[in-house]
């Protein structure tokens, strides 16, 4: 009796095989494009002379700091655990923290203005939700120690290169200015220095922020008494008086009307926000980050000024940058909305000075990797699946040696190739090289080895003959995409096959 | 009086830039290194038919589990923290855990057997010490669901391919198998299923492990009453009898003599453990990898038995094996030892039983990224600083716009090249130049411009003139290394000097 109860406790004791809420795994083909795609964003980022930085996973809490979007809880969204020194450790929930941290702890080995590139990935510890991950990757481009306006162009440039690069052609860079959108708050009476206007400050932005997707007459009720959505739903509005609201929403639908870009938009909306010194500064950095990108033969159109642009993070301090990819997709209501931002970034001067009291002027942009994956697959054309490697099946298992040496002949050669491992037979083996999705696989049974010879079935070819053959005997007559080849030629003659289909 | 205060106690406030202890930032051209060697590896993995897996840092503490190598304390060596619905999370601390509970997780949806790599960071909450970090790369392949010796033989084979792609021609991959181990045990009465023999077993094994280390007489100290070092500090023996330390001591001594390598080995270590069915059986299996391996045209001592190979980890059932580098290099005290191991694996055939209960064989290794780089680095041959970027120098602060697009044709013709962003003068930008180590800079003065040229400014050439020219009139005169190119042939004159530069 004691055996079953036995197994019993053991079952119970058995961990399930199962990930935390928030995590994935990435895996095959997925996780090649999104290699791929890395390798493709480094390269950009080398070419306009950045270098790499790589900073751990953990950094001590106390300097990481808090500039998470949107977190009104302190201490929240970060993984945080004690040291055995008891120092609180967290891990990075960006990458812009770390530099930060890095250029304070290595300002005077540093060759300034640093440029810095950053690839890996970052935890958020919030609710997870549908497309809302707790491990993400985040890309950065960083520009640190100039106040240079040409750096923040020198930003949209590359964003704008690297989506290019990905193969997406239809995308825009929309450009604001944290101080255009400071001195349009003065404009309305809310100063945005005061903490006791900070609460109604950050609803008038967060407003502004979803003129894309409300309109004028969604925001203006956002920025009025608030607004019901078709749930039902209340949201509270920044009950600005009305000659503000108007002021707000003629600055945001500046652009509609006359075409987007160029001087003139910066021209339209100066009279709106001219009381402010601030925003006259703000927007003659606009106008120069416009001519900059225009004097490289960029359209006046894909890195252009769009006043509905806001950005999340508290720290900017001056111009921000967003780059939306402009084609449609389908939205969970089966209505056609454009794909969106992919990421973006801004100027933020004083995030060293947290650490040496000295201003150090940095800009720069980060990146949605899982953002941009999926408007890759969307855009993808032709999506066939990717070919795996070459299979040498085991006809006999004690000349496994033999096959084991064709499989490294063909490595040897850059073909891809593996040899069977398993210990079943030949209908399993081909149905193995089925789902490896093998081009072709390699034969040599005792026949063929007596006569130094090899057999290369093409599975691609052989799926599409199985197709037009529906007699067995006629089949196995004709043995459709078979070819027999010299041992000797093993190489050469693979290779064809790989390379007719794609590899 | 109120200001100083004020400043006095910000200060106070200011966190330290500091990173934790045990954890290093990678950047420049470190970082490039290690990419370029990741890359290479993760080629030779699709070479040889591995498909790709990213699993995230974290896991569910019980589906981990604890297989940390000389881990005595439970709960110790793996970062820990709680979840919302305090279930507990740990940060994996190797690729083998995660990679059984996706085995275990998607076991049916697996086309096996299923070859796997992974290559990310993984995290030790170790102490820290010299070489010791707490957050490090690991490189595994692993084959899931085959009993099969030719996967051991193919780890073996794969280990040794992707050292000598990465350009390292000295080293060999010892083998063993913990059959022939454990029967050795057996013979020399310890039982290695005992719980009770459970520490004695753990002892010898270590004993055995500082063969390369202490020799015949040290290890025949260690199975015995115990091993005072130079420093003075003693450790403890395993109290074994004579007899059964000499029958050890002779089977670690086997190789010595003789060739290594080969079935010689193999049949003069038979006699020592002929009375354990388990050791004939893993001699057995020893050969058999021998065999596959000849039979791809590695010579016989590249990977080939070597009876003191133990491996550190528990979980091993089969076949073991270790890369090691066999070159000298300089100890700590002077000495000249060999590089040493950069990793290994072996079979386990019980991990994924964890989960299921189903026992699903396995075999794989890891390699140790920071041992490689750190051999790579040391075997590099003329270590010339890589080139850094072409930089445009800024001789007019209204034309930046001019000077940006002169960087962009650049970047656009595949040429790294930035443009300077400070706000410094000429001195400071050749200096910042020089830091960068820019094989040449671009100029465009206003009397350029009028002529519709450039000058470019070859770096390294200059270097080696001004060596040669030591008066300054002279050096005016002569503009060594500086070239005139018609603004149109811009590109072409820059690719020349960057590609007579190596790059």
């Amino acid at each position: 009796m004691s055996a079953p109860k036995e197994t019993a406790r053991k079952t119970a004791n058995r961990p399930e095989a199962r990930l935390p809420k928030g995590f994935v795994d990435m895996a095959g083909d997925d996780l090649r494009a999104l290699n791929r795609m890395l390798a493709t964003i480094r390269e950009v980022y080398e070419l306009y002379g950045y270098e790499p930085l790589d900073t751990p996973a953990f950094e001590y809490t106390d300097a990481l700091g808090k500039f998470l979007p949107d977190q009104d809880r302190p201490n929240a969204g970060v993984f945080s655990l004690q040291d055995e020194d008891e120092q609180w450790l967290s891990l990075r929930y960006d990458l812009t923290a770390p530099l930060a941290r890095y250029v304070a702890e290595n300002i005077n080995r540093l060759a300034r203005p640093y440029r810095r590139y950053a690839v890996g990935p970052v935890w958020r510890n919030e609710k997870p939700g549908p497309g809302r991950f707790r491990q993400f990757i985040q890309c950065d481009a960083d520009t640190v120690g100039t106040d240079n306006v040409a750096a923040d162009a020198e930003a949209c440039l590359l964003m704008a290169d690297v989506i290019r690069r990905l193969g997406i052609e239809e995308f825009r860079i929309r450009l604001n200015n944290r101080k255009v959108l400071d001195g349009l708050l003065e404009t309305v009476g809310i100063d945005p220095q005061s903490e006791t206007d900070a609460a109604r400050r950050l609803t008038v932005l967060r407003a502004m922020d979803k003129f894309d997707k409300f309109g004028t007459e969604g925001v203006a009720l956002l920025l009025g008494k608030g607004r019901r959505d078709e749930s039902g739903d209340f949201t509270q509005g920044a009950e600005l008086p009305t000659a503000a609201i108007d002021t707000i929403v003629r600055f945001l639908d500046a652009s509609s009307g006359a075409a987007i870009g160029g001087e003139s938009l910066v021209r339209r909306v100066a009279p709106l926000v001219e009381a402010s010194a601030r925003a006259r500064d703000g927007l003659e950095e606009i106008s120069r980050i416009e001519a900059l990108v225009r004097a490289t033969g960029a359209t006046g159109d894909l890195i252009a000024f769009d006043p509905s642009v806001v950005r999340g993070l508290d720290y900017y301090t001056g111009p921000v940058f967003e780059a939306e990819l402009t084609f449609e997709v389908t939205n969970e209501d089966g209505l056609p909305v454009r794909f969106g931002s992919v990421g973006g970034g801004g100027r933020y001067d004083d995030l060293v000075a947290r650490f040496t009291g000295e201003r150090v002027p940095a800009t720069g942009f980060s990146l949605g990797i899982s953002r941009l994956q999926a408007a890759l697959k969307i855009r993808e054309t032709a999506a066939t699946a990717p070919l795996g490697p070459v299979l040498v099946l085991v006809m006999d298992k004690a000349e496994i040696a033999g096959y084991q040496a064709i499989a490294q002949e063909l490595r040897a050669a850059g073909i891809r190739a593996e040899m069977y491992l398993g210990t079943s037979g030949m209908k399993a083996q081909m149905k193995y090289a089925d789902r490896r999705n093998a081009p072709c696989v390699i034969i040599e049974g005792s026949d063929e080895r007596a006569k130094g010879e090899i057999q290369i079935k093409d599975l691609i070819e052989g799926a599409k003959a199985a197709q037009a053959i529906k007699d067995n005997a006629e089949w196995k007559a004709a043995r459709p995409a078979q070819v027999s080849a010299p041992r000797g030629g093993l190489v050469e003659a693979v290779r064809e096959i790989v390379a007719r289909h794609g590899g």
